[in-house]
């Protein structure tokens, strides 16, 4: 691969991203500086968000390139604590191409009151989930207890890996979500917040 | 009608669906790629978004022709499965130029609480829906259960049909609109979700 | 006066209006075709949106003049039914150069949950009504009756004018407010919404 | 320093300022002509909103100068009588550079339901503010009574001067809080009111 197919592969990821960040800002869903968002590039590098800054007012200096260990191609740059749990879905699926994790008020409050998932049932809007055809059905959203020490947060996920069509969600912190490409993870984030919404508001009115 | 005029036609409405999309999305109504939203031309050819994709951020080419019968005029054309509903209000009632199906939180959390119907009363805003002159009346927005074979849903939605002035209710799903105009039928689901957001907080004050 | 410096005058009230439609529809304020919004120019006339049509998308001929008697100066046009409640208020007090009419959800939850009135005291921002220098007062905001007869509906708001520093409820159908210019008015409308956002919240709380 | 250096710092911050505006009037927080914006300058003048007029649409003559006194350096100006607020914690740590006193209903609502303080615990959006590396932890948000006389207000806050790392907040009225560059201090404001919002949740569903 010559470095101008190169340079086009980062380009347009770096532009996923940036859009990525405006769309998720666009419903409060990377306050402060929360979030982090990521996309893997058909020749395998990943560009992920630079530690700390808006995720809703990214530019391009605002993505950085890490090894599936998590770490920073180019030395001085800093990812995110949280690259890890993106690395560890790269490596569990070579068809992912996009991860989002956002912050949203329902997946916070819901998943501080939960157990160890959130079900999701009987919703039209589950079937955009992956293998998901019918809303006659339930989607487990595992919920998983949160960890300053990332490595040892992967380690809980790492039994659910495969098994979370809805992606999951950390305890007081956001959810994560992926697909193939970046509209389709976007796609799947807005889905689980929405049922996250409603699932809210149900339990507001005593059901 | 020449083939001019024809072209003009299906501008129009593309740029009607595409900018009905916009307006939906901006209310989260189209979350994920949720929601369908079609136009009856004058010559009688119905425009109607393609299956999958954001309404929020529809190009020409996510809208496409179908048939009364709800297949797609142009072979390998895939129109959504609930076009049915479309179809099935346009040859109904000549009068009615567009349809609206958006998937708001109030709409799926209220038709899940629900019964066959959800009643709304003394709110001025009724006055936007067919017939209704005054605040002091009730209207009567009918519930359905959602189904996947949407043949069969269209059967369920036949006896309620020119009884519903403002739409109908898929439980757990979301609601359907119409009007002469697309202006009409936005106001109407503005309208409609306006007033389900008022039963939703209502609830939730014990009322 | 003349013609030169009358049509300005027409197009500095027009702008106002316009702008302030986009400005409550960007909160909700003016679903589907709700909502009016006026303007008494210096040399007297007043110009109000048109009946019918959406308020966060007006043209400059979405407005039209009325006389005091609320009704239209040119044969055909016609304005909103309410345009009598406008002219009430610019008759009563020479000073008021806007008037706003919005619905919100919480203007009609609230007023559908209350008696004879809203009372706001202890908030901060309550200092936006006029002749209110403390939050430590208490402001009541008249809810009126829903009534299709506006002439009969002026009636009864009339005995409470010159007493009403945050404007009036119409219960179930929204609120009005105005001010010296249009700016005045819209800050009473947010500051007026905004503390009846914290009712309805507060009474979620069960307080 | 010479007068054009001395222009463009006060440019930037005027920018600052503007921007700061309009992202609070995005998200409600800045209602009627509630909320004021300060940022100090390198050479240690500091810029603030002028008493009255829309944060959200600031024009540069809507940001004057004050000396830490509170007062105008130009006579005529006029600014909030919040200023002493801004310019104690200026006083009170050389690094600060930039405070925002906003209006959100969750503030209002929740701190006229709270004692001398709201305490944030478990979230992992804790970790914006100052000093927190863990959501494991609490985060102490003092509530203090409401008070138009500021002066007198100011030697309430006074002793918990170096001990808010989140800000803290006025009952009734809104959130004060800060940070050495805009940026920091408005994703601080960011983070403090997303908590907030969840906090509002929990409460509903009786948490």
């Amino acid at each position: 691969m010559d470095q101008m197919t190169k340079t086009g592969l980062w380009v347009d990821a770096v532009q996923d991203i940036i859009a990525a960040g405006r769309r998720m800002d666009r419903f409060g869903w990377v306050p402060a500086t929360a979030g982090n968002i990521s996309r893997r590039l058909p020749d395998g590098r990943i560009a992920i968000t630079r530690s700390g800054g808006h995720k809703g007012f990214l530019a391009p200096d605002g993505v950085i390139e890490v090894g599936m260990d998590g770490r920073a191609v180019q030395p001085g740059d800093r990812p995110s604590a949280e690259t890890l749990l993106h690395c560890q879905l790269y490596a569990h699926d070579p068809a992912i191409g996009a991860v989002l994790h956002g912050h949203s008020v329902a997946s916070t409050v819901l998943s501080m009151a939960a157990g160890d998932a959130i079900t999701l049932s009987d919703y039209e809007v589950q079937k955009v989930f992956a293998g998901q055809t019918t809303h006659d059905a339930s989607v487990r959203v595992p919920v998983f207890d949160n960890d300053q020490d990332i490595a040892r947060l992967c380690t809980v996920v790492a039994p659910e890996l495969g098994r979370m069509p809805a992606g999951y969600v950390i305890r007081g912190h956001g959810v994560y979500v992926w697909g193939a490409t970046m509209d389709v993870a976007l796609a799947r984030l807005e889905g689980l917040e929405f049922l996250l919404a409603c699932e809210l508001e149900k339990r507001k009115l005593g059901r």
